[in-house]
């Protein structure tokens, strides 16, 4: 396993840890400032400042993505709900590429309009239908762009609004189903967040192995947590295994960074330079 | 499948979801005048009262137990916390022997010292081997009181803090490991809200078959869901479908009861007439 705690060279920052306190400039900014080399940026960051002063940006600063999120979305209440999904992610893959993105990460989407809080229909066997149709449809621009697609699994606390996908061995299921060749084109996202609780966890990521092990997000998960999205805790004040979970990863062959992402009220109301520090700080003792 | 709709004889009311309302003689007195023929009390709510007059009393209204809540909470982070956990497993099988319960359910309990805020030890794996290790044990005693005990999956969102069986085919294989000729000592309670989410969870319902169906709990899952614990819905108000999950139970041979358990701040501020009422009409209406 590899030894983190002299440097922070396989440190990424999910730019959603840090996104109420800077525009995505200023975090790749900040990030510069303290040598961290990878970065996994969301659309609406990129969007706010612009798609081709990032990659100029990012370019300039020697700094790399780790991913981009996110695609997915995929089910709809309707056919032309289900056209533009298919269309957004096409747009997502593009800008992926664009940046010089490994992958796009997938939150796949569930009960249509849940998030709003109205479904337009409750059986989740045809959101996940749905997903899998949407994947397999948008795998073919996928291929074409050269841009790896990344299913995340989400935890099953948010399977009704977010993601019908919410086991690792569901989303390498989908794998197998839609590339058994492991051509490199459809791996999964490992959320630490996500699937830490899953007894199965280990032997599934021992499936999945190198070929379809595409990112490793980490974070950790607190005892008393107050909210179903919005109270992550930092790599080490929690109960998750982070080192014990990576070893599997590295195990199967997996060789990439560790990202950070942490959605938190908590962390959002620190300074970002507090924020990156401790991430610095817990990548190295803790992850 | 059953039609419920016309009446309520396969509706029990597991009595946490008026906890704050009444205690438990009220409780049961409430139910009696609506001719609610079952009920799942929990251990707190019968020692309140007593053990000897909640029996005499249920005896008289002619009220059946469908469970009795709760066994578990295995884990702990010394062998006198262990010994401890296995003696009041032994009580909680004696107290629903002596109230005639079909079964005792299992919250099996996850690392020690979480739900206080501070975890003995972070290795889930750990608080496993000791949850089947304390099922074992506890089995000898259930055999022997003839009294059958139903292991309840708990939500991953439970996972650290409460239960860290969180999917039916784990709590299957747990039986299967300790039960393998399907005896009728060793089962599973399906609570709707702890695994509607499960991709596996038609084939694992088919898995477990009548001599492992204990126990069918009802409530639902609500968009936008609040509280980690206590923001249950009442059936019909959320996405879960409960005529499909329960028609599943159903193929796989259950006949039990439909056992309501909701843990809601919104429904414990009501009154009790009024929830009782409410659960009568969803359990015709939606169950």
């Amino acid at each position: 396993m590899r030894d983190f705690s002299g440097d922070h060279q396989a440190l990424s920052i999910n730019t959603a840890t840090v996104r109420k306190q800077a525009r995505l400039d200023q975090i790749i900014d900040a990030c510069a400032r303290r040598d961290i080399r990878m970065i996994c940026p969301w659309r609406d960051q990129v969007h706010a400042v612009g798609l081709g002063g990032i990659a100029a940006q990012l370019r300039a600063a020697g700094i790399e993505l780790s991913g981009y999120c996110r695609g997915g979305f995929f089910p709809a209440a309707d056919d032309a709900g289900l056209t533009a999904a298919l269309e957004d992610n096409r747009r997502a893959i593009d800008e992926a590429a664009a940046l010089g993105s490994p992958c796009l990460v997938l939150v796949v989407g569930s009960l249509p309009g849940a998030l709003t809080g109205k479904a337009a229909y409750k059986d989740i066997q045809v959101a996940r239908a749905q997903v899998l149709d949407g994947i397999e449809a948008t795998l073919q621009h996928a291929r074409q762009a050269k841009l790896p697609l990344a299913i995340e699994p989400l935890h099953p606390m948010q399977a009704a609004e977010r993601a019908c996908v919410n086991t690792l061995e569901q989303a390498l299921d989908i794998c197998d189903a839609l590339d058994p060749e492991k051509s490199g084109a459809l791996g999964v996202a490992v959320d630490v967040y996500h699937v830490w609780w899953d007894p199965k966890l280990a032997a599934q990521i021992a499936r999945a192995g190198r070929e379809r092990l595409f990112a490793f997000h980490v974070c950790d998960w607190l005892l008393g947590t107050r909210d179903l999205l919005n109270d992550r805790g930092m790599m080490g004040d929690g109960i998750i295994e982070l080192q014990k979970i990576r070893g599997w990863l590295e195990a199967a062959g997996y060789r990439g960074p560790a990202e950070v992402e942490i959605f938190s009220e908590d962390w959002w109301a620190r300074p970002l330079d507090d924020v990156l520090t401790t991430c610095i700080e817990r990548h190295r003792s803790v992850v």
